[in-house]
């Protein structure tokens, strides 16, 4: 068995506005995800707020999901940064404290090349021991990971996975069928952007990394299981059930919509850190009436 | 008289593979600029590594350039940070070490709304009481300021300067005149992106911040002085003499290079934080070729 495979959820990160984090309401969002049963916990995404955290805030969050989980579910901690030794020593805290995995972006200022890239991964894979998920977000980052370079970085030991930006529904069997051609026969190829997850997934992705599983991880851990079950019309119709809160992600970013979702089920109110704003009004009543439309049990 | 105005030089900042500053070696750095007499000097830039930099470290930084300068020439400090408190810290360490100006940027790793931005520097702003230059780096950033941004920024008391990205050399006539019209009459208006920076400068730029200009500063002031003038020729001709370094900046990036070209000329050996790496030798040899085929005054 491929690590991580099918749900791996990301919660927010609960934390005031001097990027304190509150971990009593972290531990409540971790153990929701730990109830679900959800495959892994992808701590400190993107969502996750970790390049504005520090790292003595980036302990204090892991220490809490290992609290909380203790031992029933992995969890995976973002260790990005854009100094490489700070990318080491975040991994190294993460594996001290107990963490399955670092999830490591090319987080950038300035831009990179590919050889800056494969230097700062290798240097973290060897320098922490901790097994990493290479994370793709060029959204985020803007550095854009070619074929190439993620063949040379799956042969590096202790890089395990992928986490990949979205892939449109036409494009994402055949990317998925490339990349395995890239890579070792234990790697594992996952992916993110939730609106296209039910698809990849159907096609034979090993992980969703979920932003909507660290808020709802139900509807998300169903449409996994149908998924790896070959069922994939039941995957459909969820996913489908979901869309009118895709369209929303896709509108205003999935990291602001799901702090509203968050406030608006009563699971957690906490505010992104400046200078990212909460959605204003209007998108956060266009948020609500989505969820009130929404079928129940989705909810559940 | 607009601030800033004519040459603002920016230094690279000499580091330790801590990220721990070389004080003595950056001053060395400042006081050659010092000696030449520029209009400005812009510290910790991007090329002067601020995004890599702790807040101490940036602090040491102000505090050695601040040291070296003793009030000949002023210092224009970058104080650039994801978080909207921590730019709103690094500000009032500047203003309360000395400063003249505070750059900053709309540095991000989740993209950033136009309101977002407007808001973060408006806090940075008020909250520091620091004059404040808007910098505008999508190459970095990824942040793409709009004429209406900018307009508005424009009015938000103590935002005093643009330094603008480059322009092609057919369109920067028409670019500031275009960014005149929306911003105040005091308003300082500046270009980058030093092998577009001679044509802004004759089409009437206030100031050119220029990553040369912290290495070469004799050369770089000439062109400002001819432009300044509205001898057009003339800092064309010297505009001319350094399009060699200029391609090589297009090549390998200005930030890479300069640390190249410091070397070569004796002026400070000193590496890019990790994970920038340092030029490969071919290419480190492709400089000194160039450097060696440059007339020598020059390099004066």
């Amino acid at each position: 068995m491929r690590f991580p495979s099918g749900l791996s959820a990301f919660p927010i990160t609960p934390a005031d506005d001097t990027g304190r984090i509150d971990t009593a309401a972290l531990r409540r969002l971790v153990g929701r995800l730990v109830a679900a049963d959800v495959d892994s916990i992808g701590l400190l995404g993107s969502t996750g707020i970790y390049m504005y955290l520090t790292r003595d805030e980036r302990r204090r969050a892991i220490d809490a999901a290992l609290a909380e989980s203790s031992g029933r579910v992995p969890v995976i901690a973002g260790i990005g940064a854009l100094r490489t030794d700070e990318a080491v020593a975040l991994a190294r805290d993460a594996k001290d404290i107990g963490a399955a995995a670092g999830l490591l972006s090319a987080a950038s200022y300035t831009p990179l090349t590919d050889d800056e890239v494969f230097e700062h991964f290798s240097a973290v894979a060897y320098g922490s021991g901790l097994p990493i998920v290479i994370y793709d977000n060029p959204g985020t980052t803007h550095f854009k990971f070619t074929s190439e370079l993620v063949g040379r970085l799956a042969g590096v030991p202790g890089i395990v996975a992928i986490k990949n930006p979205g892939v449109g529904a036409d494009e994402t069997a055949k990317h998925l069928a490339g990349q395995r051609g890239t890579v070792p026969k234990g790697f594992s190829i996952g992916c993110s952007a939730d609106w296209t997850a039910a698809e990849t997934m159907i096609a034979g992705a090993d992980t969703w990394y979920s932003v909507l599983g660290g808020l709802l991880p139900g509807v998300c851990l169903k449409i996994v299981r149908a998924a790896q079950q070959g069922d994939a019309a039941e995957a459909h119709r969820l996913d489908g059930m979901l869309e009118p809160l895709w369209e929303l992600f896709r509108q205003y970013s999935s990291l602001r919509v799901v702090y509203a979702l968050a406030d608006l089920l009563g699971i957690c109110r906490t505010e992104p850190p400046r200078p990212i704003l909460p959605l204003a009004a209007p998108a956060k009543r266009q948020v609500a009436d989505t969820l009130a439309r929404l079928p129940v049990d989705i909810l559940a």
